[in-house]
This record gives C-alpha cells, sequence and structure tokens, in this order.
C-alpha cells in the first residue's frame, strides 16, 4: 500500500486522486468541525465553494455555516467554530458550509474513490477506515492561503503513524509522509502547545478563537469518520461484521 | 528575523526572494557538489539550465559537469557525484554545471539580495554566513522532479536549528520551517540512514550511487559556502574582522 501525503491544497494534482482514498485534513478547522457536527447528530455537511452557492443551495431547515477571514459570514447560523456545533445546534440538520481551505480541498479531492474528512480528533477512526478500504491513500494537508500549515502536518502525520501500527503490511511512505510522521512523533505529546505556535493557531488567538484551538489539539475524541457520499459529507457506516 | 522555508523549487515565487538572503539545498547531489568541488579548489561553477547552454557557455580549459537523470551526460567531463570533484580533477577549473532540480533552484533564486548553495556539508557555515549577512532568510528545498525531497528537508531542519542556536534574537519561522527543524531534530542522529530511504536515496542505490549518499549525509564537514556573484558561484569571503 502506497501513502502519498500531500503539503498544501495548491500543490493536489486532480489525476493524483483516482483509484485512492483521499482523506483531507483541515485540522483549523473546517474537518473538525466536520467530526464534531456529524458526532453531534448533524445529518450532512453539504461542502461548497462561494457563499452566494451556499445560499442558493441551502432549503429550508438547513443551516449555513463556515468563514471568510476566520469570521463567521454575515446571514449565516453558524461560524467555523466546533464548540458552536453542539447537539443542541445541530442535531437532525443539514449544514451547507463554505470555508476558505477546508472545502476547496474536499472539492479538489472529488476523483478519488472514497474521500474522508480527517483531523486530529478522528485521526485514528480515520486510519483504520481508509485501511479498511483497501486503496492507496492520498493524505492532503489543506494548508491556508495556499501555505502548508503546520496543524495539517501534524494531523497527516497522526494518521500515517497509525496506519503503520494497523497495517499487516509495511506501506510506503512517500518523503513529505516521512517527514510529518516525524514532526508528529515529535511534538505529538503536545499538541495544543504546538498548535498555539502556529501561523493559524496565532491568527485565530488574535482573533479569540483560543478555545478552538484548544479544541481542535484533541487526539482521537471520536470514532466517527464524515464520508464524502454524492457531494456530501454523512458518517462512513462500516459494513456490517457477521459474527 | 524571519525564515521562511519552502518546501520545493516549484512552490517558490521569484518576488518572494526580494531583499531577502536565499539559501538553496540540493543535498542530493547538487549543492553539495558545489560545496565539495569549491572546497577542493575548483574556481567556480557557472550553474546552467540546459545541456546546450553548457556546451555554449564553456571556455577552454572549463569542465562540463552535471547529470540527466542522475546519470553523467554525453560528452561532460564531470557527472553529479561529489567523489567525482576531487582537487586533482577541479583544482583552479571553472566548472559549467547543470543539473535537473539544483541549478534550477539557483536559478530561481536570483532576485534576491544574496543567494548560498547549502547542503548538509556546510549548514552551520551557511547559517552563520546567513545570519553575518543581516536580513531576512529564505531557504529553498530543490526538491526532485518538483516534489518534496526529505533530504533537502533535513538540510532546511539543519539550518534553521543552526540559526536558532547563533541568533541574538529568536527569529521568526514559517509553519514549514518548524516541521523540517523538528525532522531533523528526529532524524539528525541517523543521517546516512535516513537518506539511504528517502526516494531519491533510493533511486541513487538503484543506479550504483550508494557512496554518494553516505558522502552528502555528513553534516558541518565543511566551512566553505559557496555564494552567487553575477551568475557564477564562487567562495563566500567573509569581511575582514578588525580586532
Amino acid at each position: 500500500m502506497q501513502i502519498d501525503v500531500i503539503s498544501c491544497v495548491s500543490e493536489a494534482r486532480s489525476d493524483d486522486f483516482v483509484g485512492k482514498t483521499a482523506l483531507v485534513i483541515d485540522v483549523l478547522r473546517a474537518t473538525s468541525n466536520m467530526v464534531t457536527g456529524l458526532s453531534a447528530g448533524c445529518r450532512a455537511f453539504v461542502p461548497v465553494e462561494t457563499v452566494q452557492q451556499a445560499k442558493q443551495i441551502h432549503a429550508a431547515g438547513d443551516l449555513l455555516g463556515g468563514e471568510r477571514s476566520c469570521n463567521k459570514i454575515p446571514g449565516f447560523h453558524l461560524g467555523n467554530s466546533p464548540l458552536e456545533y453542539t447537539r443542541d445546534a445541530v442535531d437532525g440538520k443539514r449544514i451547507v458550509m463554505t470555508t476558505t481551505n477546508g472545502t476547496r480541498a474536499v472539492q479538489k479531492s472529488q476523483k478519488a474513490q472514497h474521500v474522508l474528512a480527517c483531523s486530529l480528533l478522528n485521526a485514528r477512526a480515520c486510519a483504520k477506515a481508509a485501511l479498511d478500504l483497501g486503496r492507496d491513500i492520498i493524505v492532503v494537508c489543506a494548508g491556508t492561503q495556499d501555505q502548508f500549515a503546520l496543524e495539517d502536518g501534524l494531523g497527516a502525520g497522526a494518521v500515517v503513524k497509525e496506519i503503520r501500527g494497523l497495517a499487516k503490511t509495511e506501506p510506503q511512505v512517500n518523503d513529505f509522509g516521512i517527514a510529518m510522521e516525524s514532526c508528529f512523533l515529535q511534538f505529538g505529546d503536545m499538541l495544543q502547545e504546538t498548535l498555539q505556535q502556529t501561523a493559524t493557531g496565532k491568527r485565530l488567538a488574535k482573533l479569540g478563537y483560543s478555545n478552538d484551538v484548544g479544541f481542535c489539539s484533541r487526539l482521537n475524541i471520536f470514532e466517527l469518520v464524515p464520508v464524502l457520499k454524492e457531494g456530501v459529507l454523512v458518517p462512513l457506516v462500516p459494513a456490517p461484521t457477521y459474527r
């Protein structure tokens, strides 16, 4: 099995996804929100690129979520803070979501056979799911404004480490994946402090979202894996196991 | 002082270099060759992009050096192996050089105020020189075929670590630089084994260049820093210190 980690969504080429399982990572904060929202009972996330698309697509009862320049979009129900995606707010709802980097990374991955939304919060669950799907894996760090973001690299490193621990045969990992795995091994026991020192972590703190950084730096607290089905992210339901 | 590390030459934007000191890193093998050759008494390296340019530019007494697909170019005097750049072979000579990634990275950096050729072999010397030059620093990992190469990332990590140790005030380092520094801290005491496991390391071993990988994985064995002067790489002569 081959695992290729891509440093930034702008580095990803659509054709590299064909036939593979893609793990999209935007730790601060889009994919952290998706797993948090779906774990809190939200039915689905509909990722769209523009604010206008979000307004056009959303139907009665849907919620509008997302950000521009880290802040809630005027007229939207929810911003891009996982702390907003509580059961009270999202249970049973469909959320139409647009964020600067995360939703773009999901869109870019659509030629993959499977697209999973991964974060530190559900890294191990994503590793298991990707292994079960049995295909080569491409891990896309969303990044920020076409630059590598360390928090996404740490998420990728966490996934590579988990896959290596779970796989029956040693996976082949590209150079960037080896680098990110070593970063995770270096920083894995101080994720919160490290995320606070990243470019995005500092920007979020300045804007008053420090608690989001703390929330998103927790490792493997969710078993849920969001998967893209017909353009919409829903919980991955594992195939039933017959005993 | 700001230090930005760029993952791959194709990621570098010419305008990002303006006013800065650029450190170009192609550990396997172009910048390792340059420091080795200049340390062995070669007068200068003339980096050019194409084989034809190399043939046109070289004058009587010059040597032609470089590679395509890792191998020596037909009709050239030298390949891309630092073990060929001995005093017997290069002393007093000018070498016109073309390689796939390294010379391209030097060309791409030309808008910088200063361009230094950096490798593991002279990482500390480059860190000192860059600090002395007193400008913001951009470190360009050359990469291989538009992909990140771990050996270049380790070179960048070594430089960031050295600068952090030498600088009087804490430098600001971009996310990618922090990641590479942590990689270096992880792998720094097993550089040879790590370089053998990289994509380029494996390819070179298959082609019979394992000894080059061993040679290029040695840390801080040279004090010499190649600097670009009027399009040609020559030894950096530090300004005299008056006591």
